[in-house]
């Protein structure tokens, strides 16, 4: 079969030969983007933040190659699977490009035997979605992952987690947001005390995820139809899932006569009341709503889930604020670094992802709102000269600033002559990238054994 | 025969079925790594050095998608084009990941028609090379890349590059070092002169290139054996690339009666008498080698290469010293913007290289070596309570600390009592990761409305 393949394969690609004669197109691939200096300046700073925040939390920093054998990824994200892109088999291992970087931290704890760490990763991840990129969505993007793995008191390390995104949504100044918080077992426990079979757990909970983008009607005809759900079922589910609130809704749900009968909602609703303490000791509760319609879509969270969304300032007519999309996600994972020991051995893992794009978008948007100017460069002094045969004592001065650790530009060619004799007249300095000195050598002033040093700004020259 | 080749797989596929059944095997992909916290602060640092060197000379910073149009990257890379990684068809754009970050750099400025810009970008790069590990060399590696493009004055942005090689390898600090001059027009000049025939100047490149890893008399051997160079010849290159020296070889080849004929080679030697007088300025010639067996794997190069070697401290009876390897290099590549530009108009470039994963190795060796303790963290507080009962009080002095931008941990489990405990008592105390300070909560002390903080090294109290 092997062979035939292959000669199949080639008699295609000898038949294509004409037909594959195009021409080139000058652009990055599908869902890709460059990122040119201004986006660069702000992207830093972003990260900047993130990672400030990450360290004040006492974090370790771990690198991961960008693919993993293929079989590191199988069976970790569902349904997404699908999604992951592959390297060509060119001899050798099979390999993905990373999904994300939660299966490579597990992978990389199980590796290294390690049981106890409090670690961020920023780095790049592939999916082969169906890119929206007006809106922030890639097929190569960041993500900005915190996690701490090893055993600890409970909820102190989800707690942890949730302080963390608090902490950054409020430094990036991105406007109001709201963290909403669920529990996988209290999903478990709703979809068992509901009807719902255990064999259809996991796909009714996929349709669940679904609820911030469709109206209920929409995903309970998912249910009932495409899922066979029975319609008594979907309509309990149904009046679970509008359920929001604070740590009014967790004692009322734990008087529940039916979840508070379920082994693990009654488990999910007593760590999240714990939880909702220490967030009331960080002083960050009001931002946070337990929300039973939040599913999240991977296959390997096993306890608190979470999701933060920005919210629209208010409109006119509308009674409640409109998300307008999550930019940070996670949930505890129990069980994937057991998937990788030899022995199953488990560590439990808690983390939190920052969605650093759609920030981005929305960061970049209001740079070119305000008009505000972006340096792209940190140079501090241009030198320059009104005459092209000073090149000599120019490039010693240059030398001689680099050496001092100033961080200097050195024009060169001719605009550089004509941007001297700017920069020495009275009038406006195109001076680029906003620097905010210059160095002139002229005749005089080497006669002299001095440098003029002009300030851009005031014209104030020494 | 798509659908018969898809048929074809599927049976495959079932058949195969048992025998894909193999144990999992937990490790990276052959020829990546995982960087653990320690070898991410080292690689930190090493990172810092060369962004500081980078700004200083006034470069702004892009990034570019990991992987490329296959296309983008054909015909760009000679012999090598078989070291690059392709991803697999998955339906839509045949993708590659990129080999370089020249590549991506040359389609960034024809696709948005930059003609003049000084640019970094640090990050990683894909060859399914055989990797050797333990000498720094891996399948995915970092680049380092600087890059001046547009038109300046003859050799000026040249020796800028060849400047922060100099500033970037004195400041890390790891010891003497040689950087080689040469230029392609030089190579190809002495090839026409010394008869090897113009279809020819490639390949023979590619034999000069493995000097540095094979003596004279087996290149030799491969010029005239497999490559089918007349003995001749051979012998007459072999005197040329025996040559090194600086502006005084330069002077004595402007004057050799066959090479002064030549048109390129004169060209490429008026070019590097200018560069060695403007290095002279920059205080840094006595580190540079004009060496004629220098000549780059690259097909993409036009005029000045350049490769900076590190040198072993010398031994008893060496009387050179030995190079242990490249670790950074570059050149100029007047052409490669024009292959991408619609018009093919030029965009004249010249960058350099820095290898940045054999200056891991290196510095890594000498951490352990000087069993220099790496701090992974930066934490400056740990919070702590002999009593497990003061929880919450602990949660809100560690909040304040947070908000308060203090980076801080605290320890939860049972084994920060223990510690908390051992930090009270008078002996050594194992704080992780060296943290300086332990802030301590107990009962006396809340009673007084008051933290004990203790100063790790000096165990004194306040």
């Amino acid at each position: 079969i092997t062979k035939e393949v292959a000669k199949l394969l080639e008699m295609k690609a000898q038949l294509g030969g004409d037909e594959n004669k195009h021409k080139f197109v000058l652009k990055t691939p599908k869902g890709t983007r460059d990122y040119s200096p201004k986006q660069m300046a702000i992207r830093e700073r972003v990260f900047d933040t993130i990672i400030t925040c990450f360290k004040r939390h006492g974090a370790e920093v771990i690198d991961t190659p960008v693919f993993e054998l293929k079989e590191t990824l199988t069976g970790k994200y569902g349904e997404d699977s699908k999604l992951i892109y592959d390297l060509k088999d060119q001899g050798g291992e099979l390999l993905s490009l990373r999904y994300d970087l939660t299966v490579p931290f597990a992978r990389y704890l199980a590796m290294n035997k390690i049981t106890n760490i409090k670690r961020y990763h920023i780095a790049k991840v592939y999916r082969r979605d169906n890119p929206a990129m007006t809106r922030g969505r890639y097929r190569e993007f960041y993500q900005c992952d915190f996690d701490i793995a090893g055993q600890f008191d409970p909820m102190i390390p989800d707690a942890e987690c949730l302080k963390i995104v608090h902490e950054i949504l409020s430094n990036l100044q991105l406007g109001d947001f709201l963290i909403k918080v669920n529990d996988r077992r209290i999903l478990d426990g709703m979809f068992a005390v509901c009807g719902v079979p255990d064999s259809k757990f996991r796909t009714i909970c996929s349709s669940v995820d679904k609820l911030d983008k469709m109206p209920w009607e929409e995903v309970r005809s998912e249910m009932v139809g495409e899922k066979a759900l029975s319609p008594e079922a979907a309509d309990h589910i149904g009046e679970y899932v509008q359920l929001h609130g604070g740590l009014d809704l967790i004692e009322r749900l734990l008087q529940d006569p039916k979840l508070s009968q379920n082994k693990l909602a009654k488990e999910g609703l007593g760590d999240l009341k714990l939880l909702f303490e220490y967030l009331a000791l960080f002083g960050i509760a009001e931002k946070i709503s337990f929300d039973l319609s939040l599913a999240r879509g991977l296959d390997y969270y096993t306890g608190v889930i979470f999701e933060a969304v920005l919210l629209q300032p208010e409109n006119d007519h509308m009674e409640e604020p409109v998300g307008v999309g999550s930019v940070a996600g996670g949930g505890r994972y129990d069980g994937l670094v057991g998937m990788f020991d030899p022995k199953g051995r488990k560590v439990p893992c808690v983390g939190v992802s920052i969605g650093i794009e759609r920030i981005f978008s929305i960061l970049e948007q209001r740079v070119e709102a305000s008009q505000e100017k972006i340096r792209t460069t940190e140079t501090q002094v241009l030198v320059a000269s009104a005459q092209k045969k000073l090149l000599e004592e120019r490039l010693k001065l240059v030398s001689e600033l680099w050496d001092a650790g100033i961080k200097e530009e050195m024009f060169c060619c001719e605009g550089g002559e004509a941007l001297a004799q700017v920069a020495q007249s009275s009038g406006g300095c195109p001076i680029p990238g906003g620097i905010p000195l210059v160095a002139i050598v002229g005749e005089q002033e080497l006669k002299d054994g001095v440098v003029k040093l002009r300030d851009v700004a005031t014209r104030e020259e020494v």
